[in-house]
């Protein structure tokens, strides 16, 4: 089968396959044929060697299954990243996050879904209703990420809420937060992805505003960049949160001491509910459409990086099965 | 009145000097003799140029009320050294800790304890017992900040916590938690400090140790060095916490990506219950003694700071009252 293996010597850091061996459902597991896929930041950032993976990239998708379950036979799915097999003794998808002997759907130990196929856990599957369409499914994955913010810190209607940066996550934490009652800015600096919030409802300001200051009860930081986290530590307010959304794969050269000095919390998290996001998208609680800004086949996968690199784009997707 | 001033111009960041003002007490404050003092690490960060300060230097001391309250005259007391005004909309020490108008004793806008003589707001004070000596009151100011660990994240029986670091603050936030019922290790790499804690019945073990892995619900970071953080993200539970409890004055150069892979919670904080450290010092629940590796005359200032900077001294004091 076609597939897109992570190949740091070639341009791009990615390689297609035309003759990749095609994947065998193992016990527990299904055969998903792939219909779309998303490409992430993290996804960049493996190219460029983070997590020292090899193999199928991508972790984004939506999917029919094929084979290897009776009760998901021919449905569409999308699936959670974190995989383990049927002896492990993590029995959830929150254990599974943290299960030392889990596999990472193209991140860590498992080929991923930038390929025609691809096997899961048949318990990582969620189905996807007939009203989402593919084009919606494919954000399940980042959504029910953005989902985990409020998992975690549950925001009231007094809640004041930054969400830093205007890029994929950021534009899909905010909507997650707007869809709750809180009071939220987005603070980014790309005009165009600043614009793009406003037209579908969100309260933004500029992160050079000079009136902005440290009176937020959660800074959502969602930009990955050591500015964005040197903005997070400088909008908290003394005892606030902020959350980490981005992985920081390279080391972050910022000034911590505000964290001691205001009593701040800084609190991870990755991953999330995927039944809250299909629930979102469902009830139309958040847009994707006008962030997709371009689909590619797979034989343009160098193309499709490079957009997916540029800031003024948003979500790029691949078409594993187009010609 | 002898008084021992930052002045980054001079060896060892620290100029004497005989004849500086006599403090006057204004409205709601005390004038305090100082009876003895201690340096600390934020001491040694201050005359390296962080927070800008200029003034007497101090903020660890036990002394006599001499003028200002007629309840306090007389009293032997410590401070709390978070100050506002009697105008100030902070009510209580909490508030105090992040008024945006505070003054700090010996660290922002207000003269500190290095001198004959100081003036704080009467509202600071705490008598401290007869039963407990100079030398073991002069570490109220440190032990509150130890006693705000768990005052921040209470630990159970069950909760397996390691601090690390086994300097001044280190040793102190150990004896806190010890005096708590938890799973303590206390980890360092000084093997003279390691061996005191030893003595004062604190469970060490080596940083270096290779069976130590990520398995604690809490660490709590006391060595103050991009080092320590380190390790800390190493040895946190995936969802664990981690304590900052110094200030970084300098940036830290440190991979934060364990915190979204691990969804960890990093919780910086300062300053904290006298009362309880009070109690602690006459309950006898936490040893200082051995602690006290010199006392010494303003007169010997500058080989005082040099003591306090070897890692192999804990705890210098010094004297303002001694010729």
């Amino acid at each position: 089968m076609r597939a897109l293996l992570v190949d740091q010597a070639k341009p791009g850091g990615v390689v297609l396959v035309e003759d990749y061996p095609d994947p065998r459902p193992g016990p527990g597991e299904v055969l998903v044929r792939v219909d779309l896929a998303g490409i992430c930041a993290t996804d960049l950032e493996i190219v460029r060697g983070y997590m020292d993976f090899a193999g199928v990239l991508g972790h984004e998708f939506v999917g029919t299954v094929v084979r290897g379950s009776d009760a998901l036979q021919g449905e569409r799915v999308v699936a959670k990243i974190n995989c383990v097999g049927p002896g492990s003794t993590a029995r959830d998808a929150e254990a599974h996050k943290h299960a030392p002997d889990r596999t990472v759907l193209g991140i860590s130990g498992r080929d991923g879904a930038f390929a025609e196929y691809l096997v899961v856990p048949a318990e990582n599957c969620h189905v996807v209703p007939n009203d989402v369409s593919d084009r919606r499914a494919v954000f399940v994955e980042p959504l029910a990420a953005a989902c985990q913010v409020i998992e975690d810190h549950p925001v009231q209607p007094e809640t004041r809420v930054a969400v830093l940066g205007t890029g994929r996550l950021g534009i899909l934490c905010a909507q997650v937060l707007a869809a709750r009652n809180c009071r939220l800015s987005v603070i980014g600096r790309n005009a165009a992805t600043l614009a793009l919030c406003r037209r579908i409802g969100l309260p933004t300001r500029d992160v050079a505003d000079p009136e902005l200051k440290a009176d937020y009860d959660v800074v959502v930081e969602c930009s990955g960049s050591p500015d964005g986290l040197r903005a997070a530590l400088r909008l908290a307010r003394p005892r606030g949160t902020i959350m980490l959304k981005s992985t920081y794969a390279r080391t972050a050269d910022v000034d911590l001491s505000p964290i001691v000095i205001n009593e701040l919390v800084l609190a991870g998290n990755r991953c999330g509910p995927f039944d809250e996001a299909l629930r979102l998208l469902r009830e139309k609680r958040v847009q994707v459409d006008e962030m997709i800004s371009g689909v590619f086949p797979m034989t343009r996968a160098a193309e499709a990086f490079a957009a997916a690199r540029d800031p003024q784009n948003l979500k790029i997707l691949l078409q594993p099965g187009a010609p």
